[in-house]
């Protein structure tokens, strides 16, 4: 084992430049000019498994393409699913990044890329385990099987009926994936659940065109309706007010409560790396669990009527907002998301018309933290972090796990390497590289252990 | 008078050129890309004042410059100041114009283009009827001023300091200003009161950097934040939810109410023209008392988070809106300013910060129809359009009536020539080419009636 640790160590440069090129390649997949950018990083997934000795191969979908390599040469040993994605959200304003957000850069122990995080960095580390492997033992302990896709920010359109037709070709014991994050900075995690999302679009429509403010009085304006149907999806406690929407909701138990209790957690100090004035949700929990075992409604956008710098005197033509719901066990994707519209479209005021997109559903997930494999996973992450692993729920939703639960009838081992300020989704995307290191050490180890849990 | 309306009628072609050779010109004096267009519309004016006879000059203020043009030789003749502004509103989504904004075209008997209504095409007719007399008698039987602005879309910020330094220059028995509407197609009109303005921009800021909404919970979004912000901001029956913002109201006399009652307006057709499935507002007062009288708050513009197609889960790091008010004799703009903003401060949420921008502040302005020059101009268009002339206030603002009154002691006689569906502001603004000739020979007739006021 030390000598397939020395031998990843000593790819430590190759293996940045892996990262260097796949950051490199701006694969939006939410936007629809950089449809061959995407293509281009699956492309580059697939030759980089083909080159460590896998097998590979990429695969057409009704969207982007995804990849799938295998090495499943170790008879009666387990097989082991790893799963992924190469396509990344947009980069936002780029007035807000320090760096260009698709020219990788490393600054001290960090790389920044959109994409570094969520989830080229992360994803990379499988592919520089089994390469320690192949190229120090000539094989792998297990069966070994790759799935990385490229519609993940989209919601993973196709991924379900690519499951569903592959079902022999993706059969395996256990699935890792690392697309979570660690509790805090180099503290090993292993992700127990996942909240589950519902996103909407509400577009209020009232004039034809913009109408001079002058004519204001009679009509009723779509940005004030919009506001005043968004304020009242909350009650004044910070709860989701919407009829039914905690009916499913399962509470943490009294022992889950308790061991997230006892993780050291700073809300100064969170508030602080966030940069807002103070923290505040649903009373009678505390701010983990308000991230984590607690659904939720945000406006993720905004718009409507002038938006430029300076002020245009008119009532706005429509106006819209783009809402999502994180849920938790046993919430319903399809029964919030009727229960949304139903509470839109009552509470929509008379004088103007509701549009209500959907956008993404993807269902919650908690698995308990039992099991062999569970038991490799935390004893590899030790050793290769030097200290016990952090058990807890991820606030963001990772739709896959249930797909993998429905489909192949396996959950998922979810090895988060994300830091807690890595700004997924936002500017300035960074991810530590002292811990993708620690991740490829962990998966070389966990390689091994899971050969022994058969 | 008859051989000066024949010779207007006859240069009617020319005087469309005048108005397509100002309507191209993009003069959008909201954005500052377009200051030097801006510049060339009021050189535009300088030069088609200087063309029909009038002495003209381009004179700088510390913004847009403006024009100062008169013809002062009827010695004994009253003095009849004429304002009016080159400048326009920006253009708005382009896609939503059937041609482009800035190409005049004419379809039918309307012209289109941004600023055709507001205020190009009615501002020349000024010039038009100057013309008629000159070229027909060699001069005018009044002494004119006129006045051309170009920054009356941006709240006319240097127009009172220049007045100050020109009150000698300016001074006048009577003033004129076509920047108003027609109460329907071809039916005269004169405003005897404007609504005041008071436009705020309200930013509630969150985190540093959007976050992934993943996060949500214990972070207080500044977009809902926002909606919630603005829904306070009237009560359940549309009154403005502003302590103090009514306490100023003055209610219009029984008579002015009936005199409003007595004029023909269907609801139902109103609602068809501006597009909306139904109009509403506040209870006990009808639409036309909603649009003139009665006081508003209506949001012109929202924005925050992710606005293009598709959805990003984040959650905003700031959301803003821009928010204007009308205003209705005696609320006093300063007043409602310091109330709106303490209330918006001591309802913006903890865990969130909010900045309040100041846009623009204007008068209310209402002035009883009386007196001998608004005789006169009730004549000449009840004449000109062949029927009797509806007297009604503006929906709108125009902060320039106040300053006139303040600094050179007269009232305004406000003669509007838009259609009530011109769309000023927003896409496809029009004008019906045949209310401006009627306003032309409207003021060829007013020019001689005021001579005989004095």
């Amino acid at each position: 084992m030390d000598k397939l640790l020395d031998l990843l160590r000593a790819q430590r440069a190759k293996h940045l430049d892996w990262l260097r090129q796949l950051g490199a390649i701006p694969s939006v997949s939410t936007e629809d000019e950089h449809r061959t950018d995407v293509r281009q990083a699956v492309d580059e997934v697939c030759r980089l498994c083909m080159g460590i000795g896998l097998s590979a191969a990429v695969c057409e979908t009704g969207g982007h393409p995804l990849v799938v390599a295998e090495h499943c040469h170790a008879a009666g040993a387990p097989t082991c699913l790893v799963y992924g994605h190469a396509d990344v959200q947009p980069m936002g304003d780029p007035a807000r990044w320090n760096t260009p957000p698709f020219e990788p850069t490393v600054v001290d122990d960090w790389m920044y890329c959109r994409g570094a995080a969520d989830d080229k960095g992360p994803l990379l580390v499988y592919l520089r385990a089994a390469e320690a492997w192949l190229s120090g033992t000539g094989k792998l302990p297990i069966n070994l099987k790759i799935l990385i896709e490229a519609e993940e920010e989209v919601g993973s359109p196709n991924l379900r009926a690519f499951l569903e037709q592959n079902r022999e070709r993706l059969a395996c014991d256990t699935i890792l994936i690392s697309d979570t994050g660690l509790f805090q900075d180099h503290w090993p995690t292993i992700t127990t659940g996942t909240r589950g999302l519902c996103y909407k679009e509400v577009v209020l429509s009232g004039p034809t065109g913009n109408l001079h403010s002058g004519l204001g009085g009679p009509v009723v304006n779509p940005a004030n309706a919009l506001a005043r149907l968004i304020a009242t999806l909350h009650d004044d406690q910070g709860r989701v007010n919407i009829p039914g929407f905690y009916d499913d909701v399962v509470e943490p138990t009294a022992e889950e409560r308790a061991q997230l209790a006892a993780l050291p957690f700073d809300d100064q100090q969170y508030a602080r790396d966030l940069g807002v004035p103070s923290l505040h949700g649903e009373p009678g929990w505390n701010t983990l669990e308000l991230g984590t075992v607690r659904p939720t409604l945000d406006v993720n956008g905004i718009y409507g009527g002038y938006m430029e710098p300076g002020s245009n005197t008119i009532i706005p033509a429509r106006a819209g907002a783009k809402i999502s719901m994180r849920l938790v066990p046993n919430q319903r994707a399809a029964t919030i998301s009727r229960l949304f519209n139903e509470a839109v479209r009552a509470r929509c005021p008379a004088g103007v018309r509701c549009e209500i997109i959907d956008h993404a559903l993807a269902e919650p997930y908690y698995a308990t933290p039992a099991g062999p494999a569970m038991q490799a996973a935390q004893l590899a992450l030790r050793e290769s972090f030097g200290r016990d692993v952090a058990l807890l729920r991820s606030g963001g939703s990772l739709p896959i796990v249930n797909t993998f639960r429905d489909l192949l009838g396996v959950n998922s081992i979810l090895i988060g390497l994300d830091s807690p300020n890595c700004n997924a989704h936002g500017p300035n995307e960074k991810i530590c590289l002292s811990d993708l290191d620690r991740g490829a050490e962990t998966m070389v180890r966990l390689f091994g252990y899971l050969a022994e849990t058969h």
